[in-house]
Order: structure tokens, then sequence, then C-alpha cells
């Protein structure tokens, strides 16, 4: 996926997003955006990678840091967060050695207000 | 998948939405539960589907009305349901011919709430 493709469908995925599940039925094409984004959370590897990022004070974590917390090979762990990098939920810069990762909040929170319901939204935040 | 399983993994989800991606590393039984209800959102039918029961008023709709949006025969729509009630997102009941379904905010919530960011929670709802 090139990053032209990748900022279209951020862009999509918020106007999406913002409308909520309950507002009105998705249109297909919304519903593809959206539905690559729960594909990238649907895995118990890259859900933990990401709260591994999310959780470190700071904001970003080293990937030296991150593979010793797995069964699983570096390639693999670099697979994931590829998947995560590519749907918008993380970024990435190289240092020297090292690739430090961060995580990208407009998206998580783009997807969280797509969740919240009508119930949710009158309570108390 | 029993009933008494979704109630239990509805349980353990509920505890680990509770605390929230960015809160702490997730632990590697809650991060497989998770992992299970966001891919039960990462297909486009299934987002549609979820929609258009979540934004219906009155908050429930037969599968009548849900299989004529989508080119796919009623068996693959009923599969699509199945597996989003299996994950605890929608719930039905027969009624004569029809299947009636609703969905289920609180699961919805919890994972809003997962997902949410210190940085969304601290603004405005």
């Amino acid at each position: 996926m090139s990053k032209q493709e990748l900022e279209v469908l951020g862009q999509d995925a918020a106007d999406a997003c913002c409308a909520g599940l309950a507002s009105a039925p998705l249109a297909e094409d919304r519903a593809a955006e959206l539905a690559k984004l729960f594909k990238a959370l649907g895995d118990p590897v890259r859900l933990r990678l990401l709260s591994m990022i999310a959780s470190r004070d700071g904001g970003e974590v080293c990937v030296c840091e991150l593979t010793p917390a797995f069964e699983l090979s570096q390639p693999t762990i670099s697979h994931h967060l590829k998947l995560l990098r590519q749907a918008g939920l993380i970024d990435c810069e190289r240092r020297g050695t090292w690739v430090y990762y961060w995580v990208l909040p407009d998206t998580l929170d783009l997807l969280a207000q797509f969740l919240r319901t009508p119930q949710a939204a009158g309570a108390p935040a």
C-alpha cells in the first residue's frame, strides 16, 4: 500500500468514524476502510504490541524492547508492526541501529468514537 | 462456542477493556479475548450489518430486511450474523418465521473505552 493510499484511507476513515456506527447504515466503501483498521487490531500479538507502545511513558519504544516480550522471531514481530503501521495505528523512525515506534492516537480515538453508542455518549465520560 | 464461554469471554473482555489500551501492557489472555472481538469487526459485511442493526429506530431488525441490502446468499449473511453474535456484539430472537437482531451496546462501549487514548479522555466528550 502506498503512502498516498494510506493518507486517503485515513481521511475517509476519519469521515466515517465521526458519523458513528449507530448514526446511519455504513456505506460500502467506508465499511471496507474501517474493516481494514479493525482487522489490524484483530490479532493478539498486534494488540499486545500496540498496548506496549501506547502505555510507554515518553510515548515511544525501541523495537529492541518489543521483541524480547514475545516468543516470536524478529521478522514476525516486524511484520506485525508493519501491519499496524499500514493501518495508520502507529508510526516509526529509524535512529542508527534501531527503529522507534509510537502510536497515532487520532486513529485510535476515531475508532473509539465510531464504536461508541448513543447510550455511552449520553453517560459521563 | 458455548453460552457459558461467551459469558466468561464477555466478563474478561470487560475487565480488560476498562483498563484501556494505554494504561498498561496487555496480558496475553486478555489480548486473545479482545482480538476475537476486533476480528469480528474486521470484515466489511459484518460492519455494515452491525451498523444497519445499530442505527435502526426501535433497536431491532428482522433478518428479512438485512439480506436484501447485500448481493450475498442468506446462508452467508446468517454466517456473518452468527460471528457477530458469538463475539457478543449482537443478540437475536426467533419470532415465528423470522429472526430479529439487536446490538449489545455494552460490548461496543467497552471496546470504545479500550481504544480511547488519554488524549481523547481529557477532551470534551
